[in-house]
């Protein structure tokens, strides 16, 4: 038995999973506990030691993986998932930059590649989203053309709405979302250009009509598999039953018959 | 015929159950009626006084259950929800705590353990739940790491919205509910944060997906069940029909083949 | 052929149905060109004529209906639709109150009554609502009880939100349908009641899950209803003939053997 | 080989297809740059010049279209589609009025009629809308009505959002879209006109339901045509299965018969 062995077999053994996702709760609540001015001002120092511990358990542990897997561990979508998580923390200057320092918070999904619910729950959603690419793909072409209108049209007179195609975009998301769209956006557009509502109400429209459809087809993909797992199965099997079944009685016929036509042979000898 | 059968006959009476039903609807509308200060001024002791007397219907209630039905009395989740909201009433200087007072009209949801119809509903609910755990953990998950993110990078600025983890997660609660998500809070944070709107559209599109993913379960389970119940017992009765005939007519095949290689046995006999 | 038939037959006349239609569609344009004050000034005596025009139509109508049916008109919902729209403008003093008036366009509404497309659509939501009985007795249930908690609790320091019953309901309505449910009311209020949305956030959750539930059965019915009527028939002819074949080769079978256990016997003769 | 024939072959290469999609690419980043006040002033000319390029290669391939299918042109609804997009650009004056000249981005919805996958999804959009065109027709009357009404009755007091039928009429789209209904609309309303929460709250209710009755109906719809394109084909294959050999056995069975009352016969000549 190689080291290898030793490792691969610590790596899969439940009780290392589940100290991993113990060290995963423990730095959730540390970094939790960094946002607390007051915990910080007691124990401040304690707290970021917990972290560095933490984030020493995770750097050996991908190591570990790292030495026993090889390349195969960049192949599997969240052993990637995990080192880029990671991996953040160590990115030089990481300490200074406070946006940086915010993503370190992000290890706590790590808990979604440890537990296999959370994990097939994910895995769901990612598989649900090819499905509905040509629909984000037709709602991204919708938002485009919709941005570069209302820059076009609105930009001169309402710069911090649709200024840019960037904020135009930002805005018209809003407006999909339906969050203040009329009293917050419309209404004062529309005392410059009255005929505003003659592309907000359609935007509206036709993005929420996108929206329904995404979710259209999420139901209905969802209710095939659902249907095909579970009563599909059963209802091949009955089907299989039956037409063997009824072969079988053809055959037995066709032997009655040919019995009958050659009576002095055995029948029970043919099949 | 002992005191406890006589008893137990009483409450499952449905006259009791209807008297039970009465006192609930008259304790509403006194509930009801201590809201208003023109009822209140006029009345005020007598509703203060049928108020006490349902109450002690309630304790007397409970008391026979617990003497009829002992320990298994604590089995019942329904007889502990009664139990609980009744005992509401008890706590010690309950009268003082503007609270514990208010509590009291969730006494009126003893109609839903007393109406089948309601409970069936409720029960509907409470059984749908289990099967969306997984994506209410993950739904948990991400608001814990959101409403640490959001507490570093906008909590300095924006104490009110993002001060503590709490307001954090109540601000984005508020967010998911699309609630003046950006009018209200986005745009004034990304004034000082220009690329906030980097953390905030991935959130409210995650979640919003969680929310709709939680719905699609709810159809797909309910279509199921009511698919398996309804039709499924007649496809079931219809192929172990057809089954069963099949299996017959192989035997009644086996015999005529059986009769014409022994031709002067009796057929009929062997069946 | 008395008169009462051949009124009848004029009642049941497609071009009466049409007339009856252009008649709606009329009343409803001048109903509409009142509201333009400058329509008013031009032809507002021309309006008022063609309306009253409209509305003895429509009394004619119901009289000859009246006549026709007797008392089996008021046996038909949409006969008594038409009825009680009608019969607003007519109740005496109904030209001075302003809201009276205003109901006068809800005759437009005749025009589903008229059209079976649009009177299917609306049967279909009717009919879609005893099956959501249930769930609307626990919404208003759970309005009730949160409406006077909410009194309780929060009315003394907002009055023009939860000062009375209804104006708590009518709050917490504006909270369900989320419209500035944080921003515009838990906020404020949870700058005095620190704890408020421990009543809130929970309320929201509850009422939002019991609307998703509605939508959840709605679809539910919805898919059992298509399912059963197109799907089910072609499957319920299948079926019956399978069974009706495979009990005739049954007794196809049962002749057979019976001829070969009495060979002489003509088998033709017995079916 | 004519030259008609050599344009056909021309105009369906996949290659021209994809060499159109390229221009509809570099086009929609053109008249993005549009909006870029940087970029006009580098590169203005530029910009324009391709931008009239791409114009250019659209209408020498709409003419070639037109040359070759000639009146067949004008039957394709996308077809019609690329004709009116790109003819927009060649009305005289179009480059003088601002709003003429931002419709020069629809041009790039020309990329759903050449992507065949983006084609189905919007072809599946428009499939869907006659079936929801009662809905439609009833949710127009009831806007009809409730602008009517509105207007009538809030008009004189609120003219800026029920001053006309069509303010009443966006106001009311507003509401039902429950963007700032209360706040925003109905409390400011209900200081004048206390009882006017009577008409909001039903009217919300009414159209909300109207639009989960829309969502439900597309739901139930696409499943079912999820349902008969899947598993009908295999359901119905297997039934016509069933049924052959059902009968060929009855068949066989018949034959048998009529070989035992003749037995001198040969049954398989028979068959």
């Amino acid at each position: 038995m190689t080291v290898i062995d030793r490792l691969n077999g610590l790596l899969e053994d439940t009780r290392f999973t589940r100290f991993i996702m113990a060290v995963i709760m423990v730095n959730a609540v540390t970094l939790g506990l960094e946002t607390s001015q007051v915990a910080m001002a007691r124990a401040g120092e304690l707290i970021h030691l917990i972290d560095k511990i933490c984030l020493g358990v995770f750097i050996v542990e991908i190591l570990l993986k790292l030495i026993v897997r090889r390349f195969k561990f960049f192949l599997s979508g969240w052993s990637l998932f995990d080192f880029v998580i990671v991996g953040v923390a160590l990115i030089p200057g990481a300490q200074g930059f406070s946006v940086l320092r915010a993503l370190r918070i992000l290890r706590v999904l790590r808990v979604i590649s440890v537990a296999p619910s959370l994990r097939r729950v994910v895995e769901g959603f990612v598989t649900a989203l090819p499905g509905m690419g040509s629909v984000f793909l037709l709602m991204a072409i919708i938002f485009y053309i919709g941005s570069v209108m209302a820059t076009k049209l609105f930009g001169a007179s309402f710069p911090q709405w649709f200024g840019t195609l960037g904020q135009s975009g930002y805005s018209l998301f809003q407006i999909m979302t339906l969050e203040s769209w009329s009293m917050g956006i419309v209404r004062p557009v529309m005392e410059v250009y009255p005929h505003a509502w003659a592309f907000f109400v359609p935007f509206i429209m036709v993005t929420t009509f996108a929206v329904v459809n995404l979710l259209v087809g999420l139901i209905v993909n969802s209710m095939q598999d659902a249907h095909s797992a579970e009563e599909g199965e059963r209802t091949d099997a009955y089907r299989d039953e039956v037409l063997e079944r009824l072969k079988a009685i053809e055959g037995q016929l066709a032997a009655v018959k040919s019995a009958e036509s050659v009576p002095g042979e055995q029948p029970d000898s043919k099949l």
